[in-house]
């Protein structure tokens, strides 16, 4: 299927909407990005590539990175992840510390900043150096050697990253990190300041689309069913408190970032990403929903 | 496909599980069921019937209601359902306040007890009788004119449903009910005595794997998008507060009841009811969600 | 001591705050009241009343009436009455429901409305008619048989008190009420409806100040250590979300009413009554509040 | 009036329950205490001390120290204190985020973790060294230079107090530290390492039962209405979750440490501390709360 027309339809429609987002400003190094920056890529299973708009154009990938990051954690601990955390969605905010307090320091799934920590902490477990280890990964995923960290992003984070500080050290009065939490807080850090494109990121993520397995060289990431079950994950639990409605309206497993990009992926056909500064108030890109939710009006295509 | 084997393997692996789950006790009508029932029926859209086990054996909904009494509500209101009601999975028990003083009065989602009782407030606004009209509606889905309430357990209900009671006069405080909260709750309670099979459930669901159209007829029930909203936004609502666990074991859209019954949904195939009374701690049947596990497993299909 | 130009003076400067507050609009029988209105009454134990404004008109007490309703439980129940309340400031709103469902249907204190609904169970468990004993026990101790319960208000709150029945009905899910949900309510709603003036009030809580005992006629309503309890109660609970600024600024175990009313004790000296109208954003009278701060200034008398 | 005999009898009752405590194990240094230790001074603001026991054994003081650095802050910013926390009590655990996330971060009052977090940052705001601006404070209120920090339990402290960093990160993130985090939580967990005996305490606090003066100099500390309102605070805010029961059971204003402290003060007349390492479930010392009982029982002194 070639999604060409589809995707020129979409960035017209979308295009008056831009404006209409709120730039994040919990990081002051994105707060000046241009939000009329838009673009869209599809890299499908069997090696095509659709784009459209900024999609080479490298952004802040910020909470995406927790696909990847979770990812390593299956490959590295397999089920046993699910004694630290849980896998249900919050029902509040990303990063509130009153269901984590009520809950005895079990995050309830890895897609919040909570469950993400915990991730980073299993790998500084068993790697020793997390960021270099997913800079490692990403670049195998991406078939990709220069995609790097923002350096000044993650400084700007650290610097006024306190809830985020809050989240770890409140985790390590649980005993829910084996790490000493700066340590853990900086790993975690450097992976949401991963700047990578859409084409980039569409291609990095198409072993979800395909089975666990890279397309272009059959090399297995992870099991069948362990892709499966991060696409359960994303879908309940992957845009914030707003997956019911997100589900209702795109109908993909998706993973978004407050840097305005999504990451979605239909199952054994494509994935696709999708970035547009401008947030709505729960926090995804208020175009890049919309783009998604026409793009499976559009194809016909969803999971349900 | 022929599911007739798989049923069998099925039905042999949960045996040894159909001692370990815990029939409700909210309901002393429904206390003393043999926890040794079990039966599961698929309905596939193109009309091939599979079953095994007790699967022509009426028992008591439940919440498996909710999808149907929704099904009414949409073909009613449309989208202005969403402005008394959210479509976020709840994060806390299905029968919780908390979360309704804090979101004041707007229930989180339609399958929570809140929010099916607005759901039949809007019945009741728009119908009159919302007993007769749901069970008008069953007869319709299910092409079966014999299905009826279980009087017995809508009066044990009402007897003992205390919680019940107050979230219908706690939504009333906030504005969120139009009628009397007592007749709220007399529908209500009637709406999860309904008496049906696996055979019987499934058959009547199979408009939401099939477009919104019944199989049989080509009937429209509601549109396609409907059908798949509807699908979405059982599987990020459906389960309780595991839909998450859910979504990752099963893989499919899915409403569960506390009678033990599960229906789950995969779109373009097949409508699936399984019954066990036995219940996990999440509410959901043990055996019955470990059935669907398995059916996921040995076919191949899934939403991801 | 004599009190008369002291009531003068705080007459004066409060008048300007009159208009400042905001009339309860959660009963809409007491919406249409004056906020001009105010009255203020010392009863001291040694038998000298003194008195300024409306003093003498009569007016919902509302809330007030849990200290006279806690009072008979005490008598009946003695320390009984702590298996079933707690006596903990609740921190919430007067009529949350999240405390509740958190603390398993054990009410934080007697002064919630969700005590208050426990306290009046009690009552009609070893009483009967809790609206007539009520009524009787305030005769007694204002020598006083023209009170009454003002029934057009009493009607009007229970057509409107939606909340109260949830909470009633969610203290029956828990197994915390032994009567039906609507007699506990239904006599509990009466109680709040009590009318009395500043007057009546202040004679009728002396017993409070003086060891718990009823200074004319030197009657035992509660033992000298109860009556301890009581202050201590209203202290630590008796004004709302606001207790801490109360004890701040006014420095006398208090009970407060939506209808205007703060009724405070100072031990071994007198107890006070000021009523206006016009609540601050707690729920408490805004000049009521300020004329007792007014009251401790001038005099130099507090607990503290 | 000489309490020598009141204090025997005291001792003598409360020995059975010194071992029905729990020892705190929050704070490692703390946790090799014996529970056998018990000691208990009074004095009077006309210069009579009375104790028993031992009472003039140094023991680590923890959240009493925040009443002396709540006395700072009034002198330093009077009623701008708050503007950045709340005087209620909390309703929840003296380390609890959760009430800080729904208010804001807003403290509820000066005496839970996180408002002295605020007080402290006031401190460093003003005086620059906190620690050591503290130490010279209670130099001056004890008349008494010898007393001085623990550095190992400040150091065992800061090794395990997560939460508390939690706390600091979190209320920053809220804008309600002005100051770096570290250092204010640096501050913090020297003035709670304070080591001193009953002696001392019962020393240093009683300007707080002598309208704001030191009885033996008659140097004003604070003013007398603020007095007052330091004693509210510790009657309404100063035992934990337990300030109800708190004041039902011994009546005075009162603040407590999970050093097994606790400091009580009766206006006019003394303030009285008393000293046992075992702990009751809401972490006030268990014995110690019985000895204050008695002591207002026995003398028939109590605010109420």
């Amino acid at each position: 299927m070639n999604y060409t027309a589809i995707l020129e339809d979409i960035y017209h429609q979308v295009k008056p909407l831009l404006t209409q987002g709120q730039i994040t400003d919990t990081i002051p190094e994105l707060a000046h990005i241009s939000p009329l920056k838009f673009g869209m890529a599809v890299q499908t299973i069997d090696g095509s590539l659709f784009q459209i708009g900024d999609a080479a154009e490298k952004f802040s990938i910020q909470s995406i990175s927790k696909v990847f990051a979770l990812t390593m954690a299956m490959q590295l601990e397999g089920d046993n992840i699910w004694t630290r955390i849980g896998r249900e969605p919050s029902g509040t905010a990303f990063n509130s510390l009153v269901q984590l307090e009520y809950e005895n320091g079990i995050p309830r799934n890895p897609f919040i900043n909570a469950g993400a920590l915990v991730v980073t902490d299993m790998i500084i477990s068993h790697l020793g150096d997390a960021r270099r280890s997913l800079l490692d990964f990403i670049h195998k995923l991406s078939d990709e050697q220069g995609i790097d960290y923002d350096h000044d992003v993650a400084h700007s984070e650290r610097e006024t990253g306190f809830r985020n500080a809050a989240l770890a050290n409140f985790l390590k009065s649980f005993g829910n990190l084996n790490n000493a939490p700066a340590d853990v807080l900086g790993a975690y850090i450097h992976h949401c300041s991963l700047s990578m494109s859409c084409v980039e990121l569409a291609r990095s993520s198409t072993y979800l689309a395909n089975g666990g397995k890279l397309p272009w060289n059959d090399e297995t990431i992870i099991a069948a069913n362990q892709a499966k079950y991060i696409n359960s994950l994303m879908l309940t639990c992957g845009t914030y408190d707003s997956v019911g409605d997100f589900a209702y309206r795109v109908g993909l497993p998706a993973k978004s970032g407050v840097g305005g990009g999504i990451l979605a992926v239909m199952p054994n056909e494509f994935s696709v990403c999708v970035w547009s500064p401008g947030l709505n108030p729960s926090g995804n890109s208020l175009a890049g929903t919309k783009a998604l939710e026409l793009f499976t009006t559009l194809t016909g295509i969803s999971v349900f």
